[in-house]
């Protein structure tokens, strides 16, 4: 912060006042209050919240908590936040925001432009780009949690056997799914996307329809589960019955390009040529824009698997590999994997699948 | 919109963009990309978002669908709905975000900067409210949607004796309830706060601890389970083991203080009404800055239940009831149930608790 002339972060999402501070609750589903978190260039981060907050804030490692009464229709925070920046960074100092990609500002438009309106001596611009580069590295204790979420996830996929079979509407499946996670550790199941149709799927994106599995049908479920506050993102494709011949080339293939970008994976390698070696393999790119991604405590984080993504690779770094195929007639077919950067290459996270699609026979 | 002389609507997050559009998907766990919906003041909405959600927007109403493909570090999205935004609005037009109490602009302030700087001769402001005063009063269908929701919820929380037993560890009985809400009907389960201790909780927020229960505990779980993307938001307290005279009748407290609620909700009664006739029987104000909320689309939505919410009640607005006592200590008590205005009072859409508190005996 200091070289980059930032006299202070302010920091308004989940993820963001998380890292620094440790504050872990579902709470965040309700978007009514503003939460703010102030990182100094020297000295403790203060975080600014709203009063519900305090006793949960209080249990980590932040002494300095200052609250209000939250809803204030008249001042939600914003004059508690202008005093304490007020404090903290000089007139003519420099207050940092995570501006770029994947950022978004969590509080309403008209309580940041009267925060401006309220420092019309400092300066609000971006953080320099800290905080994605410090999140973009893993600790060996985030690694932990990830590779814990993973194994988790790992298990659940290897029952759906027990959920899936002809007949079953896809919602139901679904709903097993999720009480499969649970059950397997854990902690909530923020998302589970996925699919089931002949030879390939028209997207990865959409809920559960009641359309019951039909033989034929390949199933495939994606699931970012979370385990003490931190996600897996990987996914299975299973075959309802015999899969066809296409069907087990295609995945074979999925498989062989994810060994591709493992392979390419290590410190010195850039981003963009995981995703060449994946698409080397398929023959093709991304209809969705990215062959993987970085994870952590959110679902996707920085960097993006796409060829102008020339990110140096460093240990420390989790990424998925998601390489898709074009099936034809606007269908694909997408796997997925986490990996994590380790000094000599890369190790899987989840549980590797192997060439062979598993065939769920009646 | 055109009283409020408002040429376009520009929505950017979950909610905003599903309420006109049926888009749902849990994709929104991902914060990487950008989605855009531009409702005109004639015409239909025009969305622009990534290319990874064309075929699911594809299913639903709209016929403009303008795609670029996501993530594109140099142009994500921007040129586009600058572009979208200049046929649409013409010069000197006003564009009108969400800007008030929880709202949010869910796109990176870099892009929101460069945006406003494509566009120097249309004016960004606010929405004039129009998305608070349609969200808050819900359609028959979305009535029925979130009943369903509460009666989902409530049949998980009538199985609460089979899971939570002195000896099971908090964190245990929350997954256990989650996979009952999913058994009982849920598509997902996006909250699940409460806790566990001798005569009252601290908070209301925090994730479960491994902490057993333990004889004496009052337990609260407070669950916001989806189905068919509405809410629920409603909570239950068992005590583990007999209850002790002070839990019982603070328990019985508040039940009178949601029935107080209940009775005052008719249309022509003000938001600030209900709060008044509960804290008269809690005797006291909200800690955690309400006494309820609205509820729909999202986990908490407006109005609040506060003394200066001088919102006035009409049919169709969902609310919850979420009164409080202070039990010393440190420690509170809190019950919640939701409810509808109907024309002529309210309606119960979670199953009213009755004054006793359940008891849990070994």
């Amino acid at each position: 912060m200091a070289r980059a002339g930032r006299d202070a972060l302010l920091l308004t999402t989940e993820p963001e006042i998380r890292y620094f501070t440790g504050f872990l609750t579902r709470f965040w589903e309700s978007p009514t209050r503003p939460w703010f978190l102030v990182v100094p260039v020297r000295g403790d981060p203060v975080a600014v919240i709203p009063a519900i907050g305090q006793p949960l804030m209080a249990q980590g490692w932040l002494s300095d908590i200052r609250c209000w009464s939250s809803p204030d229709y008249r001042d939600d925070g914003v004059s508690l936040l202008a005093d304490t920046l007020a404090a903290l960074v000089p007139p003519g100092g420099a207050i940092g925001l995570p501006s770029g990609g994947e950022t978004h500002l969590r509080m309403p438009l008209a309580s940041w432009e009267a925060l401006r309106a309220a420092l019309p001596d400092r300066q609000f611009g971006d953080d320099a780009d800290i905080l994605r580069r410090l999140r973009m590295v893993k600790s060996p204790a985030e690694i932990a949690c990830i590779s814990r979420a993973c194994a988790i996830a790992g298990r659940a996929f290897a029952r759906v056997p027990e959920i899936a079979r002809a007949g079953v509407p896809l919602s139901g499946v679904f709903r097993r799914f999720q009480m499969l996670c649970l059950e397997e550790g854990a902690d909530w199941v923020p998302y589970l996307a996925g699919a089931a149709a002949q030879g390939g799927y028209a997207d990865v994106i959409s809920p559960a329809t009641e359309a019951p599995l039909t033989e034929g049908d390949v199933l495939m479920l994606d699931t970012g589960l979370v385990r003490d506050g931190y996600f897996c993102d990987f996914d299975r494709n299973v075959s309802i019955g015999p899969a066809a011949p296409a069907l087990r080339e295609a995945h074979a293939a999925l498989i062989a390009a994810t060994q591709a970008g493992f392979a390419a994976a290590r410190p010195g390698a850039r981003v963009c040529d995981l995703y060449d070696a994946m698409a080397a393999v398929t023959g093709g790119g991304a209809e969705s824009g990215r062959l993987g991604h970085g994870l952590g405590m959110q679902l996707t984080e920085p960097p993006s698997l796409i060829p102008a993504d020339e990110t140096v690779l460093v240990a420390g770094m989790v990424l998925t590999l998601e390489p898709l195929i074009d099936m034809g007639q606007g269908r694909i077919l997408v796997h997925e994997e986490n990996i994590v950067i380790e000094e000599t290459g890369a190790r899987w996270l989840s549980p590797a699948a192997p060439p062979e699609i598993v065939e769920i026979l009646p």
